[in-house]
């Protein structure tokens, strides 16, 4: 069973009931990448390529769930038969092929795929299948699907635009409630206001929290902190990053809030933050189509690195997202992908100066005609509380 | 980020702080492994064999994480630069070397793995990784890590066993709370029960909630059902299946109530909910060392296929569990496998019947000298509520 509370993410073809034609239209796309790209057999299983095709999500467990999609013949999904009560069949989307606690699943993948020889698989489907299938399959190349597959899943459609929309709205009402005081902080643990992060995520009806990093003063110079004892003093940044999936798409929002006079907080501590406001609304601003993902990133960095903070902001500008919290586009030096519209990622730059304090601003933006549309709208300046 | 709340679940460092002699005693037995199996190089990045080893979990994230493990060389940390604050760092363990944003980490694992023959790689490692080496690792053959690092894991010490006991007694109360009739199920959704059941599950000290199954009625029938917005009757059957991670181990454990006097319930309810506790207490009494693990699933199988219910229990009986939910060894037939001292392992038959209704009953056990040991041990009676 997946981790994850109160339970898996609702799939696709839980929340888009009868939406069939969707994965329909979806596979076809697929088929004429790789036809396009010459890839055989796609491979896929753990992971969100498979929801996105035909509306099943696997368990992330060790026994097998895979689709086997052959570029001109019928798809077939291989699945343990204790979860087959669970799929939505859908005919002429796949075929379904259970398999018994006793049968070998990677000999049935293998079976079906042999004779391919270009097999692109899930970039999260787990080693230990790809290590059985190799000798089975002996004399194949293999790519990553993410070529065929992320390309359509990064151009979000107008549902899901809304689906972001909704999960934005809802950790941007959280946020707020930060900003006015209203999540108390002060005597508190990190890992207590995370804990009340997450029960309010789930509260503005997410299905699962994927995290909600609570930071507070030093601890905030670690980007990935993970809440802990750590008791949060007056006069000090609080870092918060949280997000979770709802209806299948995902919410990810960062705010910092001071506790106290924000008037009183460290000359330092004001400037910086001034400066990666400043970084983070140009790097939105930038976000237009046609602007390639890695001046995006530049947008924010030279503002940062002109202020003399630029060795502290230690990681890319963003990522994108959609129905997972991390997919492409990335936005970061190298990527020189054009922007479309209905690129959803974020932008979120940071300074961190280590043992001492840490700060990032982070929105999800979508690219779109009229330039880009930012999910996140609550209060970008530093509130103290 | 990994799903879960609140947050990634802690690390062995982390709850066994200055541990590293144990890390230290674990590394030198994989080596031993290794050589045995002529194995050149370990390669782990997300899952559990990495913590087992270093007390370091990667986060499940496209940026690369990976312990390049040689067999007769200093191991490294291959790491994203922004998590190296968390990494709590282990002279003679491994040395860190953390990569920049606009680096390329598959190209720096595959200098350190340069002339390896034989590399064995973690079971939960992204494939994506996998792939990307394939081509740089030319010639090179690959196998699970699991093959070295599983019977290490397999065979629990007194620390680990004394965490898996904790956790069995926190899901315990939980399951007492049930069976007293104190969680309300008449009326709601099993999705709110499922939701009450996780914030239980946290409240009892778990760290992170990896499932709460709760399928009513003709739901119970699949047996990973997701529950949902069917409401509860009276005089019906309601399986409950959850667990968490509390302190790096897990629980796991299942009971059905009925929603009613159990007197009133259907003859053939009663009658398969008997057999099925028969089976289950067989297999626990079964699992003694030495026996094979196919022996403890045929002592639940032949009870339950004598009394001809065989068709309906589609299902292994049990699964290894420590650190992670599903582990090695698992209780299937085919599993050759005896039983040793300090394995750990789910007894959980059950009897489905499509459409009408459906049953678990599951402990956690752990194999010892004097005996199976229970780490549940809450009421196994259908108790009506």
């Amino acid at each position: 069973m997946s981790k994850g509370t109160p339970g898996p993410a609702p799939s696709v073809s839980v929340t888009l009931t009868g939406m069939s034609h969707v994965h329909l239209d979806r596979l076809t796309r697929v088929r004429a990448a790789m036809t396009e790209q010459g890839i055989d057999t796609l491979l896929l299983s753990v992971g969100h390529d498979l929801p996105y095709l035909t509306g099943y999500e696997a368990m992330p467990l060790e026994r097998l769930t895979m689709l086997v999609l052959p570029r001109d013949a019928d798809a077939t999904l291989v699945i343990p038969r204790l979860e087959a009560p669970r799929v939505t069949e859908m005919p002429g989307v796949f075929d379904l092929v259970p398999w018994g606690e006793t049968e070998d699943p990677t000999a049935i993948v293998a079976g079906l795929a042999r004779g391919a020889s270009t097999i692109a698989v899930g970039d999260q489907m787990w080693a230990r299948f790809l290590v059985e299938l190799l000798p089975q399959l002996p004399g194949a190349t293999y790519r990553r699907a993410v070529d065929v597959v992320g390309p359509l899943r990064m151009i979000k459609d107008r549902a899901e635009i809304d689906a972001l929309a909704a999960a934005g709205a809802a950790v941007d009402r959280i946020a707020a409630e930060l900003q006015a005081g209203r999540i108390p902080l002060v005597g508190r643990t990190e890992a207590d206001v995370s804990a009340e992060l997450s029960a309010r995520i789930l509260a503005e009806g997410h299905d699962v929290v994927n995290f909600a990093i609570v930071a507070a003063g030093e601890n905030a110079a670690s980007p990935h902190h993970h809440a802990g004892s750590r008791v949060i003093r007056t006069d000090e940044i609080v870092l918060c990053d949280f997000g979770g999936t709802m209806n299948g798409y995902c919410s990810d929002i960062t705010r910092c809030v001071f506790t106290g006079d924000v008037a009183s907080a460290a000359p330092e501590i004001a400037d910086a933050y001034a400066v990666l406001h400043e970084a983070q609304q140009a790097a939105v601003a930038a976000a237009t189509i046609g602007a390639a993902c890695q001046d995006v990133d530049r947008a924010a960095r030279e503002i940062i690195t002109a202020a003399g903070y630029g060795e502290y902001f230690v990681h890319r500008t963003g990522h994108g997202i959609g129905m997972e919290a991390h997919e492409d586009p990335y936005i970061v030096e190298g990527n020189a992908r054009p922007l479309a519209a209905g690129h959803a990622f974020s932008i979120e730059p940071g300074i961190y100066v280590s043992g001492r304090w840490g700060m990032r601003l982070e929105d999800i933006v979508v690219a779109a005609n009229d330039g880009p549309v930012p999910m996140n709208s609550v209060d970008h300046r530093l509130v103290g509380v």
